[in-house]
């Protein structure tokens, strides 16, 4: 099976306490589609300017992901700057360039409209409902999401949510669009909108699965170094839906072993600057990460 | 067995989103008695007032407490006051008034010295080392402190340190004590100072347990209603030694197994004002929950 993205594709400046990188591959759809590549056959579909570097879709490629639904468009790709201060919890943005991502309408190819599995990442809902409707008969399709769209757009994100299987949101994101302070009342407020699942995430506290009679926790892999925390959602929703992709099954068990391995692929994505310690990693280090995770939480 | 615990025994008024208490029972030693009489015979020491109702030393006897050390004196118990925003994470102090906890002095009585686990409550690092230094031979001495004692007496409370074998702190004490922004680096730092094992508490986000050798990592139990988080941290720490303090027996299992019934006593605590939760739990609840643990963690 393969799983389908649809987001940003960036050149992200990051400074952080462990430094700054200038113009590093980037974006929603970057993120995912290299931590879901570990797992399952990934579908790309995004849109670069005409500065976006070859190598950056050379290592895509080398990834086995497919880059056909990957536009490039007459101008500059999308960019961010921000940073994090010492305790990384919270990215401060600087400057969010649009640039050809303004005006990005994804259109799918006859073979991406027959995905099985398909992941939303944190666009406009408009845009994420416009994917939904192309596609199909998808078996699941996930979303992800922010602040800025829960604020500006709740009515289009919540027709959206209403065909979504799986939902991924942050603490902060689930108490605003429930509009209740408990998290676990919360949570049962957005499984009441559509999805079936919510996978909420906690950054450096881990993540909490949620389905209608079913709550499992997992922590963040124990890290001693964290030097860039950009993507670790982005990597999280490519290891769960990744995994999750490999077979037309969502039993507790298996949705549980994804979000271990989301929390896998987010801890090395942290581990340093843009993709790049995702580029090194190997199965043999999941595997030996997964085992760690067990070891961490059984009594 | 049995476990020590010297701490404040206090009359707290709180005010929360979910209502007010004025005068109600509180203080670390009685959240610890309260916690760890399920598990094991708590002895108290700690000093009240002439205005301290006889009913709450009732009821600290009706748990089998050993009320022995507990000291009236002329004038009036410790009061502390303070309330909490809608997110409940932190405590905003309104007023402290130590009365006749200001000259708290613990003198053991013979039976106390001979102490096998020792619970050093939160209270000035000069008197931890004092109490330690009355009793003969503690197979455990456990300390929990905060920041006003790590910023005004840290190099008491590093000497208290070298006599302690668990260090009961949160993640913000962690980082100000260690002097590290990253917590695992942190915790390492710690277990240089002399505990063998550190006990990481982090309120909504759960715990965790180091050990030099060692990580378990345990959520907070999932609750709908959180009414006041006062004395979580100590109810924490009251199951979590009176668990240990049933053997004399440190092996990595059993302490996992102490952390999950520390999160379960904790969970109870914040159910209701002062010890109101606490006063109705059954043994049946707490083996409920931790099997909903296990649930919980398992994957």
């Amino acid at each position: 099976m393969s799983v389908l993205v649809v987001g940003s594709m960036a050149l992200d400046t990051v400074r952080t306490p462990y430094g700054t990188i200038r113009d590093g591959l980037g974006g929603s759809a970057t993120y995912f589609s290299g931590a879901a590549s570990f797992f399952t056959r990934v579908q790309m579909v995004g849109v670069v300017g005409s500065d976006f570097p070859e190598e950056h879709v050379d290592f895509l490629r080398a990834r086995r992901v497919d880059v056909s639904g990957l536009h490039r468009l007459p101008g500059k790709t999308f960019r961010w700057s921000g940073g994090y201060a010492d305790d990384m919890n919270e990215a401060t943005t600087l400057k969010t360039e649009l640039n050809v991502f303004h005006d990005f309408r994804p259109e799918l190819s006859a073979a991406h409209r027959r995905a099985g599995f398909v992941f939303l990442a944190n666009i406009d809902p408009d845009l994420q409902r416009a994917v939904v409707d192309q596609i199909h008969n998808p078996f699941v399709v996930a979303l992800d999401t922010m602040n800025y769209w829960i604020e500006s757009k709740p009515a289009s994100l919540k027709r959206a949510l209403k065909r979504v299987h799986i939902l991924f949101i942050n603490e902060g994101e689930a108490r605003l669009l429930a509009r209740e302070n408990n998290l676990f009342k919360a949570v049962r407020i957005l499984l009441s909108m559509g999805p079936s699942t919510v996978v909420l995430k906690r950054a450096a506290y881990g993540a909490l699965l949620f389905q209608r009679d079913g709550l499992f926790w997992v922590p963040a892999y124990p890290l001693q170094t964290v030097r860039d925390p950009t993507g670790a959602g982005d990597s999280f929703a490519g290891g769960f839906m990744g995994y999750v992709s490999r077979r037309r099954e969502l039993s507790p068990g298996r949705l549980r072993r994804a979000v271990v391995y989301g929390s896998i692929m987010a801890s090395f994505c942290v581990e340093d600057f843009s993709l790049n310690r995702m580029k090194k990693v190997t199965p043999a280090e999941i595997q030996e990460r997964y085992r760690r995770f067990r070891e961490l939480t059984r009594f």
